[in-house]
């Protein structure tokens, strides 16, 4: 079954909300193997509005609208429907009655502009609305089913819930089941190319591949027909055969963040952390402390922008500056050797680079980064080429940076201790 | 002109992410009097993605889509735009080398995956990439103009601006004339409230109010279909008294940031500056450290998060922190001072408060936050509680606290020598 969702509102076309409805159905109907193929934001516009339902209605066999439901002017919903479904408007008077129950129990009088709620689609099922004013309508018109539903989530959520038990769950006839993996250390491509082979040769599970600075997502989406059992063995075989690949790039399995990971990490093994930021400038120190109780672990650190403050503060020696430069190995060592004995931590992190634009010459190009992480018997360096401009070379270093702590946790559970 | 914005993408329709590119391309446009009608967001998916693309095109005269314009398998929007168009792909050898050229500025070779991106839509203009690797795409078919942009914000924008200028801008039939104020150190409501009054007089122009963490943005936007002049001075009146209103909380009136308004001034005035961050984290140098050139002015600093780096690299004193504890005024003058004397800066600027959750009591409120200026001759300290989460109160601080810097660096001037 094929599903598109439909928000209705001029506002949506602007503002910067994250439209929840959208995604509240999507997850419902997903549970139930039913896919949303598109969803749609149109504004308060009877001509736009009628021209998409119409071509949602012959694409799609389930076409659900959210919003322009009530009193006012502006509300056009239920009117564009029904010009799309060429079916009239019907005036339904016990609509109107318990429009005027409610505003009874609050103690008013119904405002004459709500009886515009009492219109209603010929021959559409009107589901009451327990919370507002609006009723949900559902019809079914050419093999299309029609919901639609009110725009508050408040008020969505009951009334689709009350379709979807009545109408939409029985007539799926999948099983669904997705995982996803998250990495970081490696590039999308370099991702891509170790593992291409094997899952394109799989239509289903559906594999996606997200990447944002310095992270990657894979999802993988299995369907059966026939079992529950059957979509999780699918999308198994798949993941695991992915997972093989790609296993020392996998920081999580499930809805965590890398810094949340090595905060976790830390806690555990009841270590803590310094940073001493050049290039990214706090943004390491930022990362870490974007996860709630990070206070347990991470002291602090030093922002040593300015080589002043380098040598001053963290130690770092004017003749590694000198010799190396500021973006080199040894000053990276030396940083997080530093800001490690400074801070009294278990773990010195150190990033020294060139974020761009400008600073670099032929020897040192733009998003050269390096990264030290500093322990007791553990000296770790990198050295990075990010490509991409000032904010994400500063965002691929600081995680790449973090999964240097990853990797060191790892090892230290593994050999009892390092 | 009707213009229709795809999003291409099935994590679009999964995750609750904000779709930041279609409310960019939206405003841009409306600068231009050309209004978005509908927004359509839809997965990696063939005949999903070229059937709505030709229905946009049948509807609208400019069709936007944004992402699936990587290297990957499921990146199929060059591949659907061409078959709801009736167009072949053709391969652009000069595209390769552009590619083969980044790579290799990278020190690394092509991966042969990415030779896809060099596959263009036949008569289609390529708009270069000045920071990835997919370049746009724009064409014009039966009077309606359909432009391809990658998904990432970053890459999407200055595409996306190139084709404004040549081919969208000089379309429009309206006369624009827009100005924006930023603000900061003051709330969304209390800034309505000390102006709704006046801006509510208007339709012609539209105002609107943006806010996000610390951070406030008036828009008027004035049409005329007569003149440029008429246009701008529809516009000036009401800026004008809007400004009167809230002229103290103005930091900028053009497309610039508040950490690229303190950086100038720094830089101005031959200024440098040193941060200690409790509660942020880092988060306030790495607001600073997005600016570049930023190094000029920025010397670094101190991240304090635990309490032992506040007294151990500060010389906050043991004593201070018994009597007032680390979020109080007394502790954020002791900060501020002590990491302008350890970093030679010619201001310290610092941060300690309760970001949560947890960690507040009932006379220390959860966002509750300290922030304190430290300079020849002036101390300067602020406290504030924020509402919202942690991340939200993070940014706010940031932004309360660079706003000290701006208020400084004003009175600065204003009296000659400080």
């Amino acid at each position: 079954m094929r599903a598109i969702f439909i928000a209705v509102g001029s506002e949506l076309l602007d503002l910067d909300r994250v439209d929840t409805n959208s995604i509240y159905v999507a997850r419902r109907l997903r549970e139930k193997g039913i896919l949303m193929d598109m969803k749609v934001v149109v504004g308060d516009h009877m001509d736009n509005l009628s021209w998409i339902v119409k071509k949602a209605c012959q694409r799609a066999q389930l076409v659900i609208l959210s919003g322009g439901l009530g009193p006012t002017e502006d509300d056009i919903t239920r009117e564009a429907v029904a010009t799309a479904l060429k079916k009239e408007l019907v005036f339904r008077e016990e609509i109107v009655s318990e429009l005027q129950g409610i505003f009874k129990r609050r103690g008013m009088d119904m405002p004459e502009i709500n009886a515009r709620q009492a219109f209603v689609i010929e021959g559409a099922e009107v589901i009451p609305n327990p919370v507002g004013t609006a009723p949900g309508l559902y019809c079914e018109e050419g093999g299309c089913k029609v919901l639609l539903l009110p725009g508050p989530p408040n008020e969505l959520i009951p009334i689709f819930e009350a379709v979807f038990e009545k109408h939409l769950a029985p007539a799926s006839n999948y099983f669904i089941y997705s995982r996803t993996f998250k990495l970081t250390g490696i590039s999308e491509s370099e991702a891509d190319s170790r593992c291409a082979d094997i899952y394109r040769r799989y239509r289903n599970p559906v594999t996606t591949i997200l990447a944002s600075p310095g992270m990657i997502e894979f999802h993988f989406l299995g369907r059966s027909r026939n079992s529950d059992e059957e979509a999780r063995r699918l999308t198994d075989e798949l993941a695991e055969k992915v997972r093989e690949r790609l296993k020392d790039f996998i920081f999580a399995e499930k809805e965590i963040s890398l810094p949340e990971v090595v905060v976790e990490g830390l806690k555990a093994r009841g270590l803590s952390l310094a940073v001493a930021e050049s290039c990214t400038g706090g943004g390491l120190g930022n990362q870490v402390t974007s996860v709630p109780g990070s206070s347990e672990v991470f002291l602090g650190g030093v922002i040593a922008y300015a080589n002043s403050v380098k040598t001053g503060l963290l130690g770092v020696r004017e003749e590694t500056l000198k010799r190396h430069g500021a973006v080199s190995e040894a000053t990276a060592a030396e940083m997080a050797a530093g800001v490690r004995k400074l801070c009294g931590a278990a773990i010195g992190l150190s990033v020294t680079g060139i974020a761009g634009p400008g600073g670099d010459n032929p020897k040192k190009p733009l998003g050269l980064v390096y990264m030290h992480l500093s322990a007791e018997n553990c000296e770790q360096g990198m050295r990075q080429i990010f490509t991409g401009n000032r904010e994400v070379v500063k965002l691929r270093s600081e995680y790449y940076a973090l999964n240097l702590v990853r990797e060191y946790l790892n090892q230290y559970s593994a050999d009892g201790k390092k």
